[in-house]
């Protein structure tokens, strides 16, 4: 165990860094924590722009440490290679001598939270204090989560391109998973909370979207195998029936979230009401979406429209109804804020939240578009997922 | 909150749930655990035959209980639907007034456990009993395997036909991607441990190869993005030059692991000798991989081979080096055995793992095989991804 300092780790720029801790140290502060353990993949993303096997401690007063598994070819200011947990806790006591250090409770497992717990004094769970700090995002953040926008309307701009005669849902799927690769999708889907996977998104059609998920997803779908039961279950596209398409947006490490549309020949008249319903129901919220404004309000104007227009037993499902109309996003799936019934999240400048109000009606599908807004300090949020919003022809 | 028993949820015949179960509730009797709580999915698919949100419980005595949040349409003997992990403790302790219940203390959130904790009296953890007993097979288990081994196998052996001229490495995997899924791979890669993660696979080339990753895989690669540094990073397929192809085994919820070198032109000689090397360590260590013998032993064969063929610097890996030659495979990729130097873990019939003693040479890159191999009962394990092992030509 040696502290190196050649070669530099830190990938953010140091301003960009000081504006990413500043939010965490000041809950640490306002809850009475010395320091907190960031330990997740996301987490450590966040506070270094690059994923590795091992550890961050950030002090209260700003101060990074960070502890290294692996690689072992990553040096920096503060790097510490370790090769076991107690070589971080150990480091820690001897600089820091903190009284209150904060652990990510939330994703950390309990067997090694308790081997941290053995040597580190009991602090605050670091878990809300990062998904607090990480649901406003900073101008750079932003920028990349633009870019996934940009690259995600692309390949959706191309999918009746990908679609041939005959196909079935997964068929479909799996041209749209090869299209957003080879456009730089990273493929992988970060999702927070246990139990939580997915492969690339979904694309459902028919009774296939009425069958409900394990998942905390908006849309379900009984999936190719109960080894893993959401999403496209094989069924032929057949005319009039609408196909979503609601796959993955990662490009760059930071994730847009955005649902289109599709049908072979003409929608079924119905589709398109239930389409529009969703496209103002978006525009409504994104209209609301200022800072200050309640998370819990937006759902409820959302379920309100949908209610208004006759449709509230087809609103986030039929046999399932999903719990929320919006999420935020950025390096997860499902961050802050929460569009749903009880959330207590307050929307401020710089948030970024995808909005799905979709409607699963028996006999006809899911219906319903989704796009990824950013939350400006006035006037409607600004939506970064910019792609025409109806029904789309397939033929 | 009712328990139903209408519709089954169960899906395992009831002797396979009964030898799967009977193994757990040996190691808890052993441990003086009267119950484990089973919490993760692969816990979940592996007692159910499918995925569901919520928990299991096992008694000692061999009783189960079933607690679902989603889906809410699952119901069958034993099932009960529930809205919050207090509404399952109460009924645990109501039910079996069990003195000592064990969590999976190493994939339940430290946040969770403490609230199960809260109204369930401590026991050992169950996880080390759910992976002792997941990493020997039944038949039906090895069934589904087998029929993955057939399936990974069949897609490798169209590699070449889906090489065009001066493709890169994430190029030609995409299309492997893309190969898989249309023959059936469900896409998800389950993988246990905290931090770990990955899309469909790997394919590596070239210096790419020698680029340590955060992740405890036996090969690296730098990937597409600081936020998923892992595998192709873009490098141009080079005449001569060993493409390893280590991708997505899993077609039936349990996954096989299957990597083959290729090359465009003539292989580099070397390359042809680890290659020649590698075939010859899983088949040495095939031979040795009878019920009893010592994973430990393995991996010793396996390096000494390495080592007395003069090639201790490039066996698995060259700037850093993976600790093992090979790991239990099933539901996540990585099961017990572990092939390694400390490894404690014996051998026994109906075992499965992969062995891929892989080689990075640099200017060359990595080279090498991999095979998933069931444990018989007598004579050598059998290699259930049946395929040729040469190094093969693109061109």
């Amino acid at each position: 165990m040696e502290l190196k300092s050649e070669l530099r780790l830190q990938l953010l720029a140091p301003d960009e860094l000081a504006a990413r801790t500043a939010r965490i140290t000041a809950a640490m502060r306002a809850a009475g924590t010395d320091g907190i353990v960031v330990s997740d993949n996301a987490g450590i993303y966040y506070l270094t722009g690059r994923v590795f096997c091992g550890y961050i401690y950030l002090h209260s007063d700003g101060r990074l440490r960070y502890y290294l598994r692996r690689p072992n070819h990553l040096q920096g200011d503060s790097v510490m290679q370790i090769r076991k947990p107690e070589d971080m806790t150990a480091d820690i006591m001897a600089a820091f001598a903190p009284g209150a250090v904060g652990l990510e409770e939330d994703s950390l497992p309990y067997s090694m939270a308790m081997r941290l717990r053995a040597s580190l004094p009991a602090g605050a769970s670091a878990s809300p204090m990062l998904r607090a700090a990480r649901a406003v995002k900073t101008p750079a953040e932003i920028e990349l989560m633009r870019r996934s926008g940009i690259a995600q309307a692309e390949v959706y701009s191309r999918i009746p391109h990908l679609y041939a005669d005959g196909m079935s849902d997964i068929e479909l799927q799996i041209e749209i998973e090869r299209a957003l690769r080879l456009h730089g999708c990273l493929g992988i889907f970060r999702i927070a909370g246990q139990s939580m996977e997915l492969h690339m998104g979904n694309v459902l059609t028919g009774a296939n979207a009425d069958t409900p998920s394990p998942y905390d997803f908006a849309m379900g779908g009984a999936g190719l195998d109960p080894s893993i039961p959401v999403g496209a279950d094989g069924t032929i596209i057949h005319p009039g029936l609408p196909v979503m398409v609601d796959m993955n947006g990662n490009f760059t490490g930071y994730m847009t979230d955005m649902t289109r549309c599709y049908c072979l020949g003409e929608p079924h008249p119905e589709a398109v009401r239930l389409n529009e319903l969703s496209r103002n129901i978006c525009a409504a919220v994104a209209e609301a979406a200022v800072p200050g404004a309640a998370a819990r309000d937006l759902y409820e104007l959302a379920a309100g429209m949908a209610r208004e227009a006759g449709y509230a037993e087809a609103f986030m499902g039929h046999r399932y109804h999903a719990g929320f109309v919006g999420h935020g996003i950025g390096i997860e799936v499902n961050e802050l804020p929460v569009l749903a019934p009880r959330s207590r999240d307050i929307l401020a400048e710089g948030m970024t939240y995808a909005c799905e109000p979709k409607f699963v009606v028996p006999g006809m599908g899911a219906v319903g578009i989704e796009n990824t807004y950013v939350v400006r300090a006035s006037g409607p949020a600004e939506c970064i997922t910019p792609a025409p919003e109806q029904i789309i022809s397939l033929r």
